[in-house]
């Protein structure tokens, strides 16, 4: 985490930490809602080891942080992230092993950082502009939501130069149709925003430029919300997606049980009512 | 089950029990047709414990009732279904366990009763007028199809009062995709009719006011079917849904051939055959 | 496989083969992309066993057929097919069994063709124009991707005739949303071209009589691609998809650090990061 200026539009001023480092990774708070913003603009965002390390910590502070109760996933610069660091990566060639323990602990990480998404109690939603290409896209799939400005654009290219993209097409085929998945992963082909509404890898299209306040505008929304009923809601939504029907309700139900007898849903069906009496 | 009138339009009168109260659901039935009809207009058609006991007797009867061949679910007044009364489950707030024992009990009967619907012989088709919320949204998710008015809304607004829609997100999920089930869980924003439908919730829009008689067209068309071949091929939709590829051709291929050797398929071809041979 | 002629636009001429019969299927090759062309379009190319048999053997041929990196399968006449053969298997049922046998084999061979779609290592891209019904639109929604010309209709009659269309259903429902495949297969409804777009089973529209040269354009993308890369991104993508997330996750990273460390990798992200560094 470091210092970091914040204007009230709301918009992140570059800081500069106390090494005089640019962070790889911003974070801003501001009302309950944590938008965490990729920074490294020249690289196009790309995911590099101390990028994917600090996205790692990142979310295991919230996981941690009962001041937070939603998170927005933005970036700084016109791509929203271009995915690994190829030439990061490339570099790790020459290691005796060819790279080999490098890259496996790289798509660990990676991996890892993905899953922490819908693992974090509070949901996090991608702010998206630009392009959002291979594991960038997949940070997009890993989302909870995700806006998109108009001119926001998606793919998984790795195909193009022979790195099929295996760890992305895990989130990538868990919200678009399988041909759709498909073609996204076969043919490298660039979706548009609206193309990847449609398709389901975004809930909103605004106008360019729009996605940090939309997706703040969302983030807000729900950060009004009781964050202990945001918290189980959302654990128990992926627990129940792997379950078959009659498994799914018998976990849901006992989720709902002991939601009705916390404070939050006693107070929050009682002042409903007492509206509703008035 | 309870005496109604029925004039020659298909519309339903408002019946009177012998004991001079309204049920909490109708019945009427037509051609293998049964529409059920959700009663407590002046309460939204909230799902009292009443209402889902009647819910549960009649989707118990149904499976049992060879002369019904598909079943509409409708409801009566300007809401479909406003989900859980809470009126009600408030009032269990003052028994000694702070009311777990029946909360326990209802959110089981719920799930039961929407577990019923695609274990149901019969094809079940929504006719969505209005707003249907929460558990009421739950009800349109459970069914094998639905027709939407095109004033119908839907939502799963549990959050907004602590509670959230853990169980309707059984069904919403199974339904529509991944982003799409998580903003109407996370945001309780409603969904219009023509959203509702791109999203995977509905079949059909039609002209506000045309859900039920465009809901039992569907549904006659289905009546005329063979109900043999409607039934296994209902059952064996859900059950193969929930396996891996294999399994699920393994089990597709076994219905399938006892399909073919029943009368329904046997008559079906010759007829067909002979059709195309004239 | 037999002798044909292709003129220079790609398209098939009637072959004859030696025996004086018009083969069932056939196959023609380009520059890695091979075209599977039904060919009974007198019988609106119904899956008769002959034609089953033709088309396991053809993709027995492709698995093993390093010279074809891409697969597009066509359809003869104005029908891309009519599902299973109804008259040949009626013949059956002069069996002293009635059948049973017959079907058994018929109904696992049916299966085995549909399963080696996704199984075989190349990309396989339906190009339909006209309709697909019943095994033939299990057929389309078996494929990788699918192309349709503007004229294409889908369908899954088989309840109009007694004979459920169980099996096609194990396709459908995995390629569209729960109530739009009960939709397709308790209705017998066709399913326009733009709508079977919209509901995910196929990839893109074209104009008609344009699938075929919109299904080979994809597929010479695809083949334009490195082999080991596409392989082995495709198997995966079947055998992810099945899993729970985190074994998803597992499974998809060590294909992600074998195709890193393949030569295909090494060459393309060589010459990526060099054409970037120009």
């Amino acid at each position: 985490m470091c210092e970091i200026d914040v204007d009230d539009s709301g918009a992140t001023r570059m800081p500069v930490s106390e090494t005089g480092q640019t962070p790889l990774l911003l974070r801003t708070d501001h009302d309950g809602v944590a938008t965490l913003t990729l920074n490294r603009p020249a690289a196009r965002n790309a995911l590099s080891l101390s990028l994917l390390e600090a996205l790692r910590d990142a979310f295991a502070g919230l996981a941690e942080d009962r001041s937070v109760r939603a998170v927005v996933l933005a970036a700084a610069g016109p791509a929203f992230c271009a995915g690994h660091d190829l030439k990061e990566m490339t570099g790790y060639r020459r290691e005796a092993d060819r790279g080999a323990k490098r890259f496996e602990e790289l798509f660990a990480l990676c991996s890892a950082v993905m899953m922490a998404i819908p693992a974090l109690p509070q949901p996090v939603i991608a702010a998206v502009e630009g392009v959002a290409t291979a594991a960038g896209c997949q940070l997009v799939a890993s989302c909870d939501l995700a806006v998109a400005g108009a001119q926001a654009r998606f793919a998984t290219p790795g195909v193009q130069i022979g790195l099929f993209c295996s760890t992305p097409m895990v989130a990538l085929s868990r919200n678009l149709s399988r041909k759709a998945a498909m073609r996204m992963l076969l043919t490298a082909d660039m979706a548009e925003a609206d193309e990847a509404q449609r398709l389901g890898l975004v809930n909103d299209v605004v106008e360019a430029g729009g996605a940090l306040p939309a997706a703040q505008a969302l983030a807000a929304g729900i950060a009004a919300r009781s964050p202990y009923t945001v918290r189980v809601g959302k654990r128990a939504f992926y627990e129940q997606l792997e379950m078959p029907l009659a498994d799914a309700y018998a976990h849901a139900g006992r989720v709902m049980l002991e939601n009705m007898l916390a404070r939050a849903a006693e107070e929050g069906i009682g002042a409903f009512l007492s509206r509703k009496g008035r």
